[in-house]
């Protein structure tokens, strides 16, 4: 359950998907290691109650396990897995629709062309009448191909009653959960089926079906962004988190990764292999390619942030451009201003972050070293190759390097003694 | 129609495609916004005739636009649809063949399991005999599986008559060119059915399509490359642009990326993550993993361009090596020479643009800045870490930088500083 | 048979599956550059006889070339193809198995949906009494999808009897191995079918099926690490070599190469963007994204490689970080030193190749050069953006850059004369 799809644990998924389909109370039911389950569901706004299943004794013995949230008797109650993220609410929507239209039980089934191992819904008239386990099955049930999915839905006045009712005279002792349509059937209530799409309802029980959840996420969320006026020249090689936010007419190139936090503005181009998290980039920017925004990264409007730039922790003004070969962290980059290739914020001193503040219209010369803390003023100019310990004044040219210094003639003698040094360490054997 | 497809607008691939099969005159009917479409389409050696829409009365009357172009009487007239941009030139030969073995109308069907929506193909002894729109077609006219594509050819010389027959007697009052088949009919003519691969047929109406569209480009294109001798380890994973031209035996990795205008010769091996535009890279070469050629670059024979390497408005000489870390920009690099890592040229002043010329044979020392403009020599040597500002002659070694004072024991103090400010910066409860 | 599938000759992955499938010898027949096919599958630990086919007489005759090999009498023989690398161990098992259990002769064969070209197993009663080929199959026979894929296996002590017995009396005057059935037959014997997968004898005739054959090589592989503990979150974008070693509870991010010669321990994450080869990785390690580790990388446990760095031929102590833009060649860190970003080992003078030792707990600043050979000490302290060319003692500071100087409003001047240099540039109507 904690196992993340889309860059947050499946159990987060279900939880996320529940709430939105206007659920009053979310139960979770969880072994013992609740805490972190209960704590990689808590979303923002989502009121979560969390129960112990001390004991594992089935299904329905689970589900009981929320006995209290039971006994406040809602209209309806909802049973999903913390290892089903990808249920949708449309789905959740027409179970508790049927529940409305009269069923006491709603079980959601799918159809597949492999249902060998998986329970059979079998129904009469478009109502269920049992769930039958493959091993209970005759040759015949075997054949139907409408499958449990263990996801279910109930009325809220009679969940208590009949999931009470349920018995764990069988091998294992325990309670099952699928015996409630029996149980329903058997007070005179009326069960049903509603269909999901067979992906809905996949399961995980090993890495590899965990890619494949994955796998469908996101091929699921590219569609939609796509449809709502993102441009993907290749959807199937952008990466995409459970809360990326993207804005119309952007156009996203092949080979995008967006870890959690990101918030693209409209008409922003990101190019290939970018890396992005924890950023905002406002409309109009461009980004990459070969660029890594980490989080704290801003970037304004119509700002650049070019190929092998890391921004961290810094903002890029508006119309600024960082270009090549860049580090920006802890730092302010003013409006319009031009970062030379290979230029580097110095934040870290081992020990402590500081920060840089680099002013509006001014120009860092190439392969520049801004140690902080340090200011460069407006329309500052620092020339190439400096490294920059001082603030420097609006309007200033700083340089900080050492002079040039041409020996006509010395680099045939480098050359000389190098070719010198080769031939010794070849008689030494050595390398 | 604007949209792209592998870096060209869709329109511009069907005007390629039809000019390619052979016609004498392609005649580009548009709406309002007609000048775009036209300047997408210009392509070289295409003569192209745009004629304007202005009411959108169906698409017969949309053919009809073109009237002038079709009273010169050709042999033939194909009709094709700015948005399905991956009809093949087979295809089109064939439907032209079909005329010229006397059919007076041809429609391009194509197979589907799943035809609903389409108009179905109808047919007796292999001769058309209607298009049936879904809603007018009986129970058994809907289990057609043929379905039409809407691209047609006529007889050039009963073109206009079999046009001008068509009537707009239906209920929004359009002429439909679905209608020419029973026009064909009525007047003794002959219609036939000319088949297209699904795929070929293929229209756009959201960005999921056209995303579909460029993946099947993409595919068709990689397989043609690798059947002409391109080794592609994972052709998924590359990106052509609709000129991408690649030579023979040249190894590309996963995680290609070309832009347009891309000239690869034989034998270079592009290594993963690398993005081309505007490139040419001579026999020999190799680029990458994570080398960056812009617009401008070309390299010579077996030069390198390696990681994190970017490469723009530069020659890279033959053997010349750009290995590491490296921008080079309005340069040119001579034969054999080699360019230490975190090498910047220093291009831009802010305003203008300056040239860096690196003789051959030479060496620049890593982390060096050249700050155009500026000549380094030949055989000339650039110390590591150098600002080179003045021309460097033939054979000299140039040094610009600080000298090295080592203090002993100081980075203890340092050290001590800076657990100092942080200890403060806690207290202040600030960072 | 030389062109790669995993980074290996195809013909290896044949030799080292049927190596590991328990055989006692491998013989390789071989055309004329038999000398580089025995080189590419000389595995370790692999006896590899080589036998030259002179005259190309046919698939049995190339299976007689090995006729010494053959005169031992092992208990059984498998007869493989070098351009089909994927067949698996348990297929080959399953045959032996069924030579075991009293065939004199057993064929692989495959189930396809478009058997059109290849040649039918005919089966009577579970044995295999005829190989028809396509052009000599009756209708009905046509319809058999079972096919033949090519590999067999024979009985080892009546397979030299069997094999003499085929004869050539056919338009092409060769010998057909799959004449050996009717041969096993005629001489009382029993001849019997063992399935494969079909993606297990797909063979390779261009480079668009040797992509096919890398694409299932990759997707087996990849599942194979995921079931063993290694979390992938887009499998389908991680590229593996045929020897890479993964350990467990690693998370493999999408769009990573692994080239040859890596060993990455358990728990380790690997970001987006990494190209590996050669390297080893211990656990608690972090690499990427957008990182290049080359052969001799060798990161101790929780050592940190970031983006825009490289490593080659260097030892990463425990837990040190070389976080960005970095290349660390020819070169060892000690434990917890910590990188600045934009350094450069200067590892290369245009000859030789030297290196430099970077002492435990040491800080080097940014955009430092450190010019090898050179030692770093422990504790020790570069200033950022110095060209370190002599070694700094433990504890000591270093610095070796120029001062900086702030000139007051002179970044208006610089400024002024750019504008000017561009006002005269446009006036020449140059650039």
């Amino acid at each position: 359950m904690l196992h993340e799809v889309a860059g947050r644990a499946m159990a987060a998924h279900v939880v996320d998907t529940v709430s939105r389909s206007g659920v009053d109370a979310v139960a979770l039911v969880v072994g013992r290691d609740g805490e972190k389950v209960a704590e990689a569901c808590a979303l923002p706004g989502v009121a979560l109650e969390t129960y112990e299943q001390r004991e594992r004794l089935g299904t329905a013995h689970a589900v009981l396990a929320a006995r209290p949230a039971l006994e406040r008797g809602y209209d309806d109650v909802i049973v999903t897995y913390g290892d089903t993220p990808l249920v949708t609410g449309e789905t959740l929507a027409t179970a508790r629709a049927a529940l409305e239209a009269g069923d006491d039980v709603v079980v959601i089934g799918f159809e597949t062309d492999e249902p060998t191992g998986y329970g059979r819904l079998l129904t009469r008239d478009g109502a269920l009448y049992a769930i039958r386990e493959e091993k209970d099955a005759s040759d015949e049930e075997r054949k139907v191909t409408l499958c449990n999915s263990g996801l279910m839905a109930f009325n809220g006045r009679r969940a208590l009653e009949l999931l009470d009712a349920i018995g764990n005279g069988n091998a294992k002792g325990e309670y099952y959960l699928t015996d409630i349509v029996e149980a329903a059937l058997a007070k005179g209530g009326r069960a049903g089926v509603v269909m999901a799409d067979a992906d809905e309802v996949l399961g995980c029980n090993n890495r590899a079906e965990l890619a494949e959840l994955e796998r469908i996420w996101q091929a699921r969320r590219r569609r939609e962004l796509m449809l709502d006026g993102v441009t993907m020249i290749a959807p199937e090689t952008v990466f995409l988190c459970h809360d990326t936010v993207i804005g119309r007419d952007c156009l996203i190139e092949p080979n995008v990764f967006f870890g959690p936090g990101v918030e693209i503005a409209d008409n922003v181009t990101i190019h290939a292999y970018s890396h992005i998290e924890g950023a905002k980039v406002a409309a109009g920017s461009k980004v990459g390619p070969f660029a890594r925004l980490r989080p704290g990264a801003v970037l304004h409007e119509d700002a650049k942030v070019g190929n092998f730039c890391e921004v961290k922790n810094g903002d890029i003004g508006v119309g600024a451009k960082v270009n090549h070969l860049t580090y920006i962290g802890d730092a302010s980059v003013g409006a319009r201003a031009n970062i030379g290739a290979g230029t580097i914020t110095c934040n870290y001193d081992g020990v402590n972050k500081f920060r840089t503040e680099i002013g509006a219209d001014s120009f860092i010369g190439s392969n520049s070293s801004l140690v902080a803390p340090v200011r460069i003023g407006n329309h500052a100019y620092v020339g190439s190759g400096s490294v920059v310990t001082r603030d420097v004044p609006d309007n200033a040219l700083a340089l900080a390097r050492g002079r040039q210094e041409n020996k006509e003639g010395r680099a045939e003698m480098l050359r000389a003694r190098s070719l010198a040094i080769k031939a010794a360490r070849k008689k030494d054997g050595g390398k």
